[in-house]
């Protein structure tokens, strides 16, 4: 039952660099507000950002193993996305691991439990999305697998899928519909950019989005 | 059942500021311990501080219709205070509804659900308390009201009540009680600023308190 | 069934220092990866740290009396360890005790239990451990006991233990053992010195531990 | 600040009576989608039911003395409201306190907190909804109030309002609106009765409520 | 984006039947220990179970339109498989719906969210798994899927993918690997009822297993 | 690290039993309100009921190898207390394991994790305590300890105190003190017997517990 899959698809870099400048919000209302991780999932400093290849691991709870096997998987423009069998927020990653990961190209981590020197890895710049801060220490002697379909709180991933992260959370991407996603993120941000100007100088939403009808046929009372 | 209340009263203004100048703690212990919103209100940058008079808004889970109508209704000085109507982390708010929420006049925002582009608000200085940082977006199909009663994060508000919210959390005080409150808060501020002197000198609060005794009387035993 | 310990042993100081240096992580390994209090124990700041000997404190629900009890039993160099008798998030500390207790050589708090005026304690430079930051007013009506056994966020704190506490969280050494963990420690940072260099330079932890013909004969199949 | 208000009007015991009838799902839909407490709150044996007026009690965390004052509040019909001013799950009551209330004709108990002797209170047939059910005692030092309006589980509750409970959680009703909303509740149940004979021979609410057009309108697929 | 599959396939009736005699923790085990639902999905009445082929809603939070439309997609022997597109505890469904469903040969609910009219489901013996009890009224006015591959309470849910359900929880199984995980459940409980007579007749399962000598070169030391 | 302690003290049966029918609430309180579990450790059943002599087993998250082990060391009249090394709700125990422990005197079991196969345990009567109800396998792989000093739940549990649960949940007496303890519950049973009756005579708490002039001396208004 434990595999490692070592090749996977890719989606074009600059497709992925592209959703990283768009950021978490725009990224999910642009594929249909869907893909999003659970809000418990933050970073482990403020202003962390991100946006990579998921290289997907199934650990046990309790037991990081895989989480070496899966770094020699890593290629330039990876993320590890980390899920237990089972709830836990052991401490499977620390700065010995984010330095051999970043050794391979890897750039950050996102993981439904625990991680630790969190000090490190803030020095490091090294970005993380987490469950917990735990130092909880692992053990290395249970399989799980690398590159296989994963749910990592509560979304779905595929090896390959893209991750963008940032400060509101993290945000999955299917490889297929990346470049897609992304040209719809750019007309948003294009179309935000006057919505702002106008509400900045004053304008209500009421007026910019023309609610004021539907609200009334709704049956709103302004009293 | 939906409505828009468009006339409340509101609490000095300078008083709303003399409030905000003694703080959550204080102004909550100078009401007699009441009136804070529960600890799950964290807000969305450390140093975020926010005195200003509520505009009360009661959402449908996952719908932010009536944040748009409730911006409408905020004067200078005022802020949203957001609750569904059940529990959601959904992210009500970004940063063009706090654009056009500034652009009116408001202060900040309390919201017992999710808020997102929290780096853009940072960057802003726009102070949000809130239950999650989520990206989830929302619709707008259903209606709610506002400037109504409404209990938020365990607080019971009333539109005009001020507000009060720092890195402790958020209070609420009643309108009619502000004036009262200010006062017993900076009578409080005045009287600490002489306990803070003895105690940073060694004296102990045992004896700035005058305890002993009534502890011996419990029935405490050094050994 | 209250009692105050006055006459309790401490660790060495520079024992204690020492561990401070190796922090949370490793000092956890190092012992055999034991005592880390609960993972909801988070500093009140980021880059907080703390090692210190302690004193413990048993705390009814929403009653601070027997912290100042507790500050007269603080000397050079400790920290209060405080746990509610049940669980409770009240605000039994804010930055008038901490003056007192630092005016007494007092190190920092872990509190399973809620913190208020943070901005002061982080002003201050005082590090404190919280399950929550809630304004929440206590009482002083009710006794508890100092310098006892207790058991706070899951970890047993006797009174003399060592507190070492970091952005990583919170763990106690048993004073007997903290001289040996310190040893420990401190090999083990010198070991991982040399496995950072090489994961650096891009070795894989698969071959610097030696994994390959264990996770073979575990039954891990590459595809 | 602590206070027992000792004259509080009540609703009909017809009106109270007919609304336990109709069982929280209805009363909560009846009124307005409005008055639930949070689903925390749990009966603790199946099939507790209850319909009271309330009598509310505001009590410190971990002390219970404000039940045995409110107890004497109580009249035939009633039953205690209890909030703690800020969280606990201590166990502020058990059978004897329920052969008190009993004794002075109260029907029950609804407390956002804990409570225990739950075998007890199981037996007597006395129906409590709590937040929790655990042992831990509690002491008799420090004032509530009785007869205040409060929060429970995020509801707010005024002396004299309908509480109506059963498996599905508990209801507020305000005082003055109870017998309005129990007519909305009886037509409610009335309407239901209908529909429960079509759906059941096979029809569907697609077309017993009319609502293909619409979806067709908003945009669903067929595929 | 929303969208109604009409035409899914199922697994085959038996093969549903026999993994529902299994159980849950047999299933689970004999297909590599994966497939389980969250903990916190827990049966409304004791002794429920459940084994049915899913149909699959995805539903906005706190609207339940798409589970009327969902029911018409039903077939005998199918299940509802709920999950919100986030976190929501609303009461998505009651007697009503189940009527409904049952009369279209549904056999139960699966649901990430709130179920109410739980004396009356459980009166009719219809079982329901469900996020939490909660009589909080839903709408109908944004759409959803049926059908479409969803997230439900940490599993990965295809339409058609078989469900069994009992006191221990929800697992689900692929439905094209159904039938050879019954044949390996099936050979579980057989192996199982020689372990059980030999355990219960006080055999170790040190001894049984053979764990003896294994434990001992891991280190355990017998003092 | 990994120890078995094969020999331990355990309390006089008699007074074991004697503290079972004291009953959780009693006991807790006969002791000085001390030794509960937290509230969310509750019985699989409603009924359930416990009084034995504790054998400690600490786990790995995961892995339930240590419960074979700890089971060899249970005689007649004794318990498993099991705490897993961190945060764990897999399901280490189910009926299998339950035929074995019972086939060596077990009487039940106390775990801060999760148990399946409870309708199986049900049926048999096995009085089982947990955090979760999770059917989640785990492996064999990992070393413990049995009967050395645990946290389990938030108590201190030493191999060899007495454990004492039913449905208000799980308290731990001290085995040096549980003679002592016993004397003092019956004492207080024998005290709530008349003041049971009172109070079902309808005296109030106020007058029985004399408490009236106190409450006026703290200030209590009535109005």
């Amino acid at each position: 039952m434990s595999v490692v899959v070592q090749s996977i698809e890719r989606a074009d870099a600059d497709v992925i660099a592209g959703l990283g400048e768009c950021g978490v919000a725009t990224v999910h209302e642009a594929q249909g507000r869907k893909g999003l991780l659970a809000s418990y999932m933050r970073p482990i400093f403020s202003g962390a950002e991100l946006a990579a290849s998921a290289v997907t691991v199934s650990v046990p709870p309790g037991d990081n193993w895989m989480v070496h096997v899966a770094i020699e998987q890593a290629r330039e423009g990876d993320c590890l996305v980390v899920a237990p069998t089972s709830p836990c927020e052991d401490g499977y990653f620390g700065d010995l691991l984010a330095t051999s990961l970043r050794a391979r190209g890897g750039k950050g981590l996102i993981i439904e439990a625990g991680v630790r020197d969190v000090k490190d890895l803030t020095a490091m710049g090294f970005p993380v999305w987490s469950k917990a801060i735990f130092a909880q220490g692992t053990v290395k002697e249970t399989l799980g697998s690398v590159n296989v379909p994963i749910v990592c709180a509560g979304a779905h991933v595929e090896p390959g899928d893209v991750i963008v992260a940032d400060d509101d959370g993290v945000c999955v991407v299917r490889r297929a519909e990346a470049a897609d996603v992304l040209e719809k993120a750019r007309a948003r941000l294009a179309a935000e950019e006057e919505k702002r100007r106008r509400l900045a100088a004053g304008e209500l939403g009421l007026d910019l989005y023309d609610m004021r009808e539907r609200l009334e046929a709704k049956g709103l009372k302004y009293v």
